[in-house]
């Protein structure tokens, strides 16, 4: 096992870092000033745009492709750090890097399955960043945890497929600038469990598609970064090129999506923990009760490092999933992919609680991060799976060894 | 140990049941919306005024004040329950019986300190529901935890005292109804530590009152309750019989006023924890993956037997401090009211987030009520001081019984 | 909800009170002492003589058994509190005082259903303390968690029944005063479900009854209380009167045993948290360690607020199932029967576990009784059904709501 | 970070594997019969002679040593499997590969800071594994976490020097074949707080050198293993040449001991831990309750998934550490080294625990392995410093950052 970097991955977050530091952080105030006064607006405010700018400067952009021809052609083990650092300004860093999910794992599968016309027509701007897309999995009525459950219909019809469905939670497309879909239905009712599915190109400009709302986490709609959109489907007919990959191999396809989607997210969600502890340990240094600081309470003591012992081992464990997974793939990889989706979203929303909890009333309100990390940290143990899935993976692959 | 209640407990209790299943829960669909559409009203929304009506009708009113000329002469063992009640719609039920929080703690104030004009001016019109009322103590730049930290001055000048000071997180203060605060600030800077503050009325439109902004709870910002308001007192001059109680009683008074409002808000959490299984058990009965109910899963039963167990004890430990409050008062349920602080948030928060876990997306989104009970059971462990206040008070006690 | 005891009661309370300072807690150096003197004796040492004698003095005898003709008539929320204070020192007060398990459910069972002829062999001498007794019901190849498992035969043969079966953890049965065993076995295998078992009375001089060993828990033999007994069952022939109860109808007087059976463990364990945390207060108090006693390290103020708040709510609710028992019986608390089984040696254990931490290597070794009461809180999580299928119940109970 | 092992560690890894299957675990029953026949010895039984000439044969011998002229020359990192190896099966394996703790440590300390004489005499015949050493450094009356509480004297006396105190946990020290301890005592009590102990050798046939008994873990003697010796050093006198390094610089000499030490154990103990869920897989497979094997029962599907997540997370933290440790040395790794202290025996306790739940009566009995380890487990959480310690190392080290 070998976390190691090159040089070149070694440059990369090294700027990342000062990227973070000497541009990210000194940001937030203003994006947040921004994105308050303009309380209808479901994009990025302003201040992104010097910031993407910024970015592209210093080479931070699509660093997630592993493809060197279309990103930066470092390893998963390479990109972790940079994910991470990405993740201490979770609402800014990651788009100004052209990071963001869920754009980054909808690039890969057009990157990995799309056709010359699908790469031109959608890969291309949204690796330059003018366009932005969601992806349509999710569904209201059912447990979305049971892939058999989906009932959106996929139906071919001539030379064009017809889709029907109610989707949501397709983070990002409140988005004007969002402008394409991948949504996943059935294509074939009766086919075996795992060749049923498919996904298609809707682009959000067909008539049918009507986008009835967005959802909330926490009483935060997320609107700088495109919000969660419920959207109904109905009779959206596209062309039959539009289909991503071959029909009935929507379920293959969204495995492939899945493995580096879930380290970026924990790489981030690390990030967030970092973020959390280091704003705690400076609360506790600079605020006093009965006369000395919160830091010399041995409870806080305590949780400072009950933090520092989680975030270590929940790094350890993703930085060997993702060397795995650039040794020997996801398959082989499956389980640590599955425990680092419990390991690391319980781990993150625990050290922000604490941090929370060290901030007193400023911890749950809008003037630290901390809250709205939490709600993001919170989510992450539901979607793409709630963690009681994700336990039985391992459960039966431990059980499976005897 | 006797947790009996008399008969017009029992009857009042009952008529709080039907209220709530025959009224607040049904209307809860028409608040939401209501509320939702007029997002600049810092009020609750025109569906209260029937259901504050029917209560008065049914006799749920007031009755949290022990002092049977004022409220309904219940012990706090007999109201435990119907706060308790109360808590399973908390954004309507407890402001339609008048049983609010920081309306409750201030209107017991005024009945055991006020003056007779004090009661006239400001109890009066707020036990009928009229004004409403906010509580400054809290201050941003300081651990509030630790009373010695106030910073906010209360100077006699003349027939007047001139307040100077900073506060936020005074609840209610932004409804437009909210005409009264009471504000701890410091006299005798000078005195012994527990006899430096006192408690003043400070009417909202003295001049000199700047109400800044209002602070959110994760990301709601708590509107239809009149939100949470950062007020600067800004050498507010209002005549000395403003003063409540004696000049440097502030410290004792604050004590008075948290033995039932700690009741009263456990009590009301125990409610929405009840809520919370009520939703869960509803929705793991229906919901369906991996083709059998969620509730056939033996790991969300053992949510629901622990989320039982919790309950149970927690509401048990809550009795026993409400009888020891009305047997052997404040004092000798010191202990105990520090316990109940801690044992009941933490509760609540654990059976509202698994029913968040539970219902997926649905559950952090507000689609269901849980996200935003997450919220206010997690902001309970940090107001009225930390649950680390509330456990030293515990371990302080226990240690010095050897 | 009424916990309040008769005056009988109360004086009782406090004559035992009495017994376990000035007599049980001062006997235990010498009671150590004696058994370690006698490594091969499976029985308590000559210091339990006097102590049974005083505890007779005092009329604290039998006080387990609710029959006013055979024991102190006392309720179940009566007699909560000796047995509580009883497991202050569990090797030797219950015993003192002739309450100790099983000796007390086989009385119950022999009160409740034995013939005028049972009764008079095998209850009158337990009664006065001259024998003692065991339970045969588990055994060591099937999941005694479901009786149905249970393989044991009990067959009629003319006047007679054969028993043949294996049993383990048989307490008491190494014991050479242990002269009855109650077993039970297999009468109809094709009967219902719940109708299939009976229990039948065997002398363990009987041949074929063959003791074979005694199992430990953790490093312990539980000697002076008669260990924990394996026991095979090879073709033995009792009279037909043996029969306890009529055939098939051992499950259902299974089930009137546990109930007060489970009250008896809860609150003895509840006894032993409390004498753990006496131990961890006095010790935390005395101990100094890096320039200050450790009861002013926060951490371990915290383990006692903790530890304090913990107890408080487990002993609630028992003694409310307790009074459910007295009020509505055993069938209306099966669901507090189970909750408390879950509860309690779970909160001992917590609770025993950081009075060893608190003690250091003292607390694992022989010279506090801290790791015993920790083998044996921690057994009683498996004891009578492990954790999970109580559980199991009180989720069937609460879901059955909906 | 470079987890990877050299040819020569691969190859050892795998004969330690061969021989823990082919001849550990098959020698486990007639260790333990050996060992329960003879109940008066303090020593390995018979069964342990066979085991260490394989050991031997394979190869397998003080593998622990880094100095390649005395052991293998593997790195920490390399010898860290087969540690873990080793605590597969804790009282055999580690003292048939004259690996065992204490000696493993008393053997490096002599390696790096003994004089050829000290060497000769005591080292040699420790790695022949002829005899065995205790080291003396706990004390019954203080809290030995703080070491400035040492009150052990050595005093010079002319060319010896006389040895005063009262030492317990020296384990192995029951042992017959225990010749030497090694003994932390005070030199200089005036000097600074961390110059002012020494370290001496003391022949456990000196005059004056009392083994008062022995104390238990649990209610187990560990007698095989040597038990755990309570000393009194009464006016002991030994030449000046004992003295092992200089005057004054025991603390130094012990802080390098606890680095290796550290991870040797931890490293046993995720053998324990992996041990413990092999065997729950086991049972659960096949043991069968209300008509399926435990395995398909939810809860337990949960503790598997969390073993496997937690054995993973701090087998990686421990590598990390060993790795730091190969390339920075114990100063550089002095963070890792504290947390590895808090996570491992934690972690282990909890597999432990969750497999002896699911092995009912039969895992707090001795029919396996499990109540042993548990207690070997929890008893780690106090020795060389407890948990508390050892947290507040890593929140100083976390807080220094800011």
């Amino acid at each position: 096992m070998d976390f190691g970097y090159g040089e070149r991955a070694t440059a990369l977050h090294r700027a990342a870092e000062r990227f973070l530091t000497d541009h990210v952080l000194p940001a937030e105030p203003e994006f947040a000033a921004q994105a308050a006064a303009a309380p209808d607006v479901w994009d990025a405010p302003p201040a992104m745009a010097g910031l993407r700018a910024k970015a592209r400067e210093l080479g931070l952009w699509n660093l997630f492709l592993p493809d060197p021809d279309l990103g930066a052609g470092l390893s998963i083990v390479e990109y972790a750090p940079i994910a991470e650092l990405s993740g201490h300004s979770p609402r800014i860093m990651p788009e100004a890097m052209n990071c963001s999910a869920p754009d980054t794992g909808n690039m890969e599968l057009l990157a990995m399955f799309g056709t010359d016309e699908q790469r031109a027509t959608w890969l291309e701007p949204l690796l330059r960043g003018e366009i932005r897309s969601c992806f349509s999995m999710t569904e209201p009525d059912v447990a979305s945890s049971d892939a058999s459950n989906v009932t959106t219909r996929i139906e071919r019809d001539g030379d064009t497929y017809v889709v029907t469905g109610h989707k949501w939670w397709s983070s990002g497309g409140m988005n004007p600038r969002c402008r394409i879909a991948i949504v996943l239905g059935v294509t074939d009712p009766d086919g075996p469990r795992h060749r049923r599915h498919s996904m298609i190109l809707v682009p959000l400009d067909t008539p049918g598609v009507r986008i009835r709302r967005a959802t909330t986490v926490f009483g935060y709609d997320e609107r700088t970064h495109g919000g969660h959109a419920e959207i109904e489907y109905d009779q959206v007919r596209v062309p039959a090129g539009n289909l991503l990959g071959g029909e009935n191999e929507g379920f293959a396809i969204a495995q492939a999506r899945l493995g580096p989607g879930r380290i970026h997210h924990c790489m981030r969600l690390i990030g967030m923990a970092e973020r959390a502890l280091s704003l705690m340990c400076q609360r506790v240094r600079t605020r006093t009760a009965f006369g000395r600081p919160l830091a010399d309470q041995g409870v806080i003591r305590d949780w400072i490092a009950e933090a520092r012992i989680r975030i270590e081992q929940a790094r350890l464990l993703v930085l060997k999933t993702a060397w795995l997974m650039d040794t020997v793939g996801n398959r082989g990889a499956a389980t640590e992919i599955a425990a680092i989706k419990v390991v690391v979203p319980e781990m993150a929303g625990w050290v922000i609680d604490r941090a929370i909890q060290a901030y007193g009333a400023a911890g749950v309100s809008g003037d630290t991060p901390l809250a709205e990390l939490y709600a993001h940290a919170r989510t992450l143990r539901i979607a793409d799976g709630p963690d009681e899935v994700h336990r039985r993976t391992v459960a039966r692959q431990e059980l499976g060894r005897y």
